[in-house]
C-alpha cells in the first residue's frame, strides 16, 4: 500500500481516531487527546516526552503543536514502535522520534523535557514519575493519563510533598452513533487525566 | 482597578475560568471549552461567530486561535457584552468583536462565518440555524453547546437532510479538589457538544 | 441441560447480569435495572408492563417484587420471548407473563397497569406512551429508559401538558474490572431514565 | 413543629431527598442510595452497620428493608445523630438505633453484623475495615461510599489478600431539572460505590 500524506490543517487538536494505524496497540481517543494536550499546555519549540505512546496518536498531535520542538515517543512495545513511526510518517512529520526501550532506563542521556505525557507506565508509574521530577524544570508540566484507579492514587501519592500544583479530571463521554433513523450514545471508557505542574 | 494584560503563552486552549471576568454570567468552563474548540477544528485566518457569548471565555480562545482571522462576539445581554469586552481587553486581542444584539436578527450584515460556535441561542435556535446553514460554506462547521435535552434534539433534527454531517458528544466531567488531606470529585454539569460539518 | 432453579433471596434488585441468558438480546444492566425499579416505585400487589422486555431481566426482578401482583411482558421479537420465559422459568416465577406481540395493539384486553416500564418501543413511543397514559389511574407511574436521544424527547414531549411530574436521570455508570494486580474502569453505555408520575 | 409521620409505601428503595431533614449534614442523594443498597444485598431480618451514618437517609431505607433487623446507624457528630433520630422517628421505624461515637472503637460489644455500609469514615477507613472485618462472616457484605479516591484506594488495597470478591462501580449521574420551558441537566457529584464480598 502506498503511502498517503495525511494533512491535518487546523490549529486545534482534535484528529479523527480513524486516521491513525492502529492494529490492536491501545488508541487514545480522539477527545481525551484534545483534553491530555490541554492540560500539558503546549508551546512552540518544546520538548516532550511521550511515555507509553501505544499508536503514537498523542506524540503525533504534540508533534504537530510544539514544532520546531521535538517529541520523543517512549514504547517499548516493538509493535507499537513500529506503528508510531508508521503513523509519524503518514503525518509528514520530522519532530518525532521513537525511542525504544522501557522507561524510565531509555530516558539516559535524552534531552531533558519541557512536558511529559505518560500514556502507559507498565507498572513503573513511581520510577518514571521520579526520573521526570529530577529531569523537569519549575513550570515544567506531567500529564497523565490514568485508566485505573491504582495510577491515579500513585501520581496522586508521588505529587504531595515534591512541590506540584496538582489537578485532575475524571472523563466519562459518550458519541453519538447512527443507528437507523436514530442515533444512539455509546460510551468511550472513563479516564482520569492529572496533571502536575511543578513549581 | 488596573487591568492587567493577561498573556497565556501556549499553542493549546485551555485558560483556567478564574483568569476570566464573569459576575454572574455563565461560563463556559476550560475544559468544555478545549473540547468545543476541537470539535470546531479552527484554523489560522478563520472567521467564527460565537453566538451566545456569555463571558467571552470562547471567543477570547478562538481570537487567539485564528489571529489574524476574527472572532464575532454575538450577545443580546448588556451585563455580558461588557464581560465580553473586558476580557478581551484582559488578554489584548484586537480581532475579537461584540456584536450586540439578538440573532439571528444582528447577524445580517456581518462577513460570511467559517465556523459557528453556538452557546446559547434565548430558544431561537432553530432560527439561527438557519440563518448560520445560509451562511456556511461547504467544509464548514457548526459547533452547538447544549445544556438541556430540547437544544439537543432541535440540532439533531435541523441538521437531517440538509447535507451536514453530525456527531455529538455527551461530556460527564469532575474535577479533582483538594479538601483538607485528601481531594474529592466535583462534577460539572453535562454538556453535549454537537459537531455538524457542512458537505 | 438440566435448568437450575435460581433464587436470588434478597430483598434489594440488582441480580447479576451473568444470572440472565441472554442469547444475543440487549440485556438492562444489572445498575440500570436497580435504577429503573426504585424510579418504578413498586408495591407488593402491583400489575406492572414491561413494555420491550427484551430478555427479561426486568420484568424478573419486578414479578419478584410485586408479587402476588403481576408482570406482563410485552415483546415482539420471538426469540427473546422465549428467553423471557426460560428466564421466568429459572428464577421460578409463576406471576410474569409473556405477551407476544406488537404494542400498542398487543396491550389490547390487559388487565390495567399500576406501573409501565419501557425498555424499548420498537419506533412506536408516542402510541405506547398514548395508550398507557389512558389505562393508567392518577398516581400511576411509567419509566422509561431512553438510550437515544430520540427517545427521551419523545417522552418529554408527551408528558407536556397531560398531568404529569416530570423527572429524567442520565446515568453515566462505569463498572471497575481486574486486569493483573491492577483494575480498570469499564463504562456501560448511558442511559436516560425518564420517570413520569401521573397526577 | 408537629412530627408528621412519613410513610414510603413502596417496596423499592428511592426515598427523595427532600423527605429527610438534613440542616447541613451531607446526605446521600436518593439514587446513589438506591444503587448502595443494591450493592449491600439486603434481606428481611439482617444487623445492619451503617457508618459514618450523617442523616441517615440510607439508614432508613436499610430499617425498613432490613425489619425484622436492625441498622446500627454509628455517627461521631452529634448535630448529625440528632438528625438521624429526627428521620428515623419520621419514618416510625423501630428498628434503627444511632451509636454515638467514634468507630471503630464505638463498634466494640455491638451485635455482629450482616452488612456494613460505610457511607464516612473520618480517615480512619482501614481501621474500620479492619475491624468490620473481623466481626463479618462469610457471605457478608461491606460496601463502602467513596467521594474521593484515597477512599476508594483503601478500599481496593485493604480488600486484597483478605478473601474478599471485590467489585466497584462509577457512578456519575445527573438530573434533569425543570428552567422555563425546558429542561437542564445538573450533575450529582459522582461517587464511587465498592462492594466487597467475604468469600
Amino acid at each position: 500500500m502506498a503511502m498517503t500524506i495525511l494533512d491535518w490543517p487546523f490549529i486545534t487538536p482534535g484528529i479523527p481516531d480513524a486516521w491513525f494505524t492502529r492494529d490492536r496497540v491501545p488508541l487514545t481517543k480522539e477527545e481525551i487527546r484534545v483534553l491530555t494536550l490541554a492540560k500539558a499546555r503546549l508551546g512552540s519549540g518544546m520538548t516532550v516526552y511521550d511515555i507509553g505512546a501505544g499508536t503514537g496518536s498523542l506524540a503525533v498531535e504534540a508533534a504537530r503543536l510544539v514544532a520546531p520542538g521535538q517529541v520523543l515517543a517512549v514504547e517499548v512495545n516493538p509493535l507499537a514502535c513500529d506503528l508510531i513511526r508508521q503513523n509519524s510518517e503518514r503525518f509528514n512529520l520530522g519532530n518525532l522520534q521513537v525511542v525504544a526501550g522501557e522507561a524510565p532506563e531509555v530516558l539516559a542521556g535524552l534531552p531533558a523535557p519541557d512536558r511529559v505525557l505518560i500514556g502507559g507506565s507498565g507498572g513503573r508509574l513511581k520510577d518514571i514519575l521520579a526520573r521526570c521530577h529530577n529531569l523537569l524544570h519549575p513550570g515544567g508540566i506531567i500529564v497523565i493519563n490514568a485508566i485505573t484507579p491504582e495510577t491515579l492514587t500513585t501520581a496522586l501519592t508521588f505529587s504531595q510533598g515534591r512541590g506540584y500544583r496538582v489537578a485532575a479530571l475524571a472523563a466519562s463521554l459518550a458519541r453519538l452513533e447512527p443507528a437507523g433513523r436514530v442515533h444512539f450514545w455509546r460510551s468511550l471508557n472513563p479516564v482520569h487525566i492529572v496533571q502536575l505542574i511543578k513549581e
